[in-house]
């Protein structure tokens, strides 16, 4: 009973797109590069947008909603933005169709063509900070902490489920200030935040730093990331939180009377997380049966599976299991008790393995008799006999022992792929056999960047936060450098 | 102090524009039709989500998502459906900008036109019926119980703040059946959520029906409604949800093998509400000073307004209340503490009075000494003084009050307004002078409905579930007719 999924060591790329689709969590539609989330991929990103919710409201934000069209001249606004985001922007050009003249269907009606076409929002700071203009006159009306939960379009030619797509659903933060030190702190907090649920809900290591010039925000001064490793050496950068400084505000000459009753633009931030933490979640932990889940994200924490024969031995399986879902429901635990006779159980526990349920019980005739459950493991696929009286204490500490498990395991492989490289040799010869972040010297010049990425495919993750004054050569240019920096090839 | 709200026997149309704006619900963006929904707003939103995926979710419905865009010749694909959307579609037509050649900006790239343009969907039905081909192959397939919260374009000349925007947000479910009776069922059934949402948590009594053949959505076979009724005597159609038969699974061909292993088409319906529910609570409750938010949906149902001189008094009254909003956020009610120096009492009494907070407590020296709270209640603007330990139940009981209190009003508003009519001349009197539901006999055709509308303005909102057969003659052709329908002029 095998799942026919590749293995990740045969061919990762394809291990990956035949897990998404495999385990119900997304699909191509037939709108090309927009995919389908089905139910149990939503229902794993409705875990995440709850958590993160909660996060940014205890950090004092609220959400909003802003329009999906943007005024195309708006986008020239502020030109780094425009840019960077022009070349991939849908546009709606026409607002009507009509009954084709031949009877082929419908087409665009000429005559309804708009005055000025608007862009599909590929990101949302345009929009928003002509917004702003009307919302701030004083320093009275900062800071503006505002999210908003949104779909977005930036047209990709080459897209994959979760990691690029056409049209992903995020969350995208502005936030408007006083003063510029007020911004970089709540640019800093957000990442801080970012990490915080990257690491305590998905169970994802990251690394935070900020990006090169090359890599940053198109608009931005500073932008802030936090950097994932994948198991095939790949890095995915899975948050992004951006200190705008005045651009936008200039821009859309949003300005604010200040304390001393002159006036002054005002500061700014934007911060986003996407759908691709799916993509970051599915890679990191999952293995070549399927999905493997931290417990706080999965959709379903524990199965039920009766084996039985026969309706008799059925309803006496289940008499036994009620007051168990009952008791685990109360303490918050979601379980699913699969009693559908038209799939055998062998069936149902490669199913739930292949969707990375963290716990799955088993109960036969011989369970019944010495009133224990079969306890399986998702993440290291382990099986124990427990005592009944004991199971929902055993069910609570796996639980948070699979959390604490995927973590560490997930931050072992990365902290074994983190390998400080000195020459470019050894540099190029690293990326092609163990892949994974290289600690290297840089000297902090575009053109050095552009060349290591155009020999190797490999660019600058980010400059770590933490990373230690070291004085040092760059790995290509032999030029001085200060600090290290992390290249590595990426999503 | 006054909210320079215009009075809605002034004008009622102009006073909803300005509440609007002025709670900080909503205001209109520099895109056309599309509005940008506040904070404040959009917390009133949040809750109402929250109830209804949770309603849905407790009858077997789970959430996914379908894209934003349809390829054009999936329109076509039904009938009536391309009729009924056709003339209000944001197309897409090119998806990439380039520099214009004169500087002055970016136009949109001729060399990057789409194959096949792409609309902007008004609503999911087609992408989501080629998606279920994929998804049903036999009856263990289904049922599919599938919602999608979402934001869908509907390109409008007209356009009121949450009544009808070109962009708005929406939940639409989209099921599979295998029997006609079954998708009749379910059809049903999410009326009746919409029923039980409208009554219990935004106070607004509705009434359950059906839509004549004129007024049924674009595709279906039969389209169940809720029609709410608004201060100014017109009606609001508050939520459908539409029993498609086999219409889409036709057009989309989605078969499927049936319990003997024939196959079959399958049975389809789709149901939604949108932020126009929105309008319907604020037309609903409020008043002349403002918004009046049912408890159940305000996002703060508790305001406590310290009045002191200087910062000791406000210390001493800070102190006082902190326990208070200890307690009261322990038992799930949202508190406030407004202690900001920048606004004076009177300037947050009013402010909390046009936002519909329902419950404020003031607290000032006397109180201190006294011991007591003064507790003003929104809806019917008394106050009255409450000793301090008995402020918490008087809370407790006035929410619970509040909440029945506006039902009531609501409901008696609108039973009061619902007038059996037998003659024309009455009915184009009543019209015009008490507005309302009118209650008439009508002859069941199409002409005779359009004859009306063209004559006065009003349409056949429903045909009501419960209305029972009395033979009569039609209002407007004397003809016979077997039951009322309900007639009114609508937003």
């Amino acid at each position: 009973m095998g799942k026919n999924l590749t293995k990740r060591s045969e061919d990762y790329s394809k291990w990956y797109n035949e897990l998404v689709v495999k385990a119900d969590l997304a699909e191509n539609s037939a709108v090309r590069g927009c995919m389908v989330i089905k139910p149990y991929g939503y229902a794993i990103w409705e875990k995440m947008q709850a958590e993160l919710d909660r996060m940014f409201k205890e950090t004092g934000h609220q959400n909003a909603y802003f329009p999906l069209f943007i005024p195309k001249s708006y986008l020239s606004k502020e030109a780094d933005h425009v840019e960077g985001f022009a070349k991939e922007c849908a546009v709606v050009t026409h607002y009507r169709l009509k009954n084709a003249e031949d009877g082929s269907g419908v087409v665009v009606d000429p005559d309804a063509k708009l005055e000025e076409e608007l862009i599909v929002r590929p990101t949302s700071e345009t929009i928003i900070w002509d917004t702003y203009k009307k919302w701030v006159q004083s320093y009275r009306d900062l800071p503006i902490l505002v999210n908003q939960w949104a779909n977005v379009v930036r047209w990709e030619m080459r897209t994959r489920l979760f990691l690029r797509t056409a049209e992903f659903l995020w969350q995208e933060g502005h936030t408007a200030h006083e003063t510029k030190d007020e911004a970089v702190r709540e640019a800093e907090q957000m990442m801080n935040v970012y990490a915080e649920f990257a690491e305590d809900f998905m169970g994802v290591p990251v690394i935070k730093g900020v990006k090169t010039d090359s890599e940053r925000f198109a608009g931005a001064l500073e932008t802030y990331c936090i950097e994932a490793l994948m198991q095939d050496g790949k890095a995915l950068q899975a948050g992004t939180s951006h200190f705008l400084g005045q651009n936008f505000a200039k821009a859309f000459d949003v300005k604010y009377a200040n304390r001393e009753g002159k006036q002054d633009y005002v500061w700014a931030t934007s911060w986003g997380v996407s759908t691709r933490l799916m993509g970051a979640l599915i890679m990191t932990h999952s293995d070549d049966n399927g999905l493997v889940l931290p417990p706080k994200l999965a959709p379903i924490q524990v199965v039920i599976v009766p084996i039985h024969k026969g309706e008799e031995q059925l309803n006496a399986i289940t008499e036994k299991v009620k007051p168990l879902l009952k008791e685990l429901r109360s303490k918050g635990i979601t379980v699913k008790y699969d009693d559908r006779d038209t799939y055998k159980p062998g069936w149902k526990f490669n199913e739930y393995e292949l969707k990375g349920v963290p716990v799955r019980l088993a109960l036969g005739m011989r369970d019944m008799e010495n009133n224990t459950y079969e306890v399986a493991r998702r993440d290291t696929l382990t099986k124990e006999t427990v005592a009944a009286e004991a199971v929902v204490e055993k069910i609570q500490g796996l639980l948070e022992e699979i959390q604490e498990s995927v973590y560490k395991k997930a931050q072992e492989y990365r902290d074994a792929h983190i390998t400080e490289v000195d020459t470019f040799e050894e540099f190029k010869k690293l990326l092609e056999t163990k892949g994974g972040f290289l600690s290297a010297h840089w000297d902090g010049t575009a053109q050095t960047e552009d060349k290591i990425k155009e020999l190797t495919k490999a660019t600058i993750r980010c400059i770590p936060i933490d990373a230690k004054a070291e004085k040092g050569q760059c790995v290509y240019s032999g030029k001085p450098s200060e600090r290290r920096v992390l290249f590595a090839k990426a999503y």
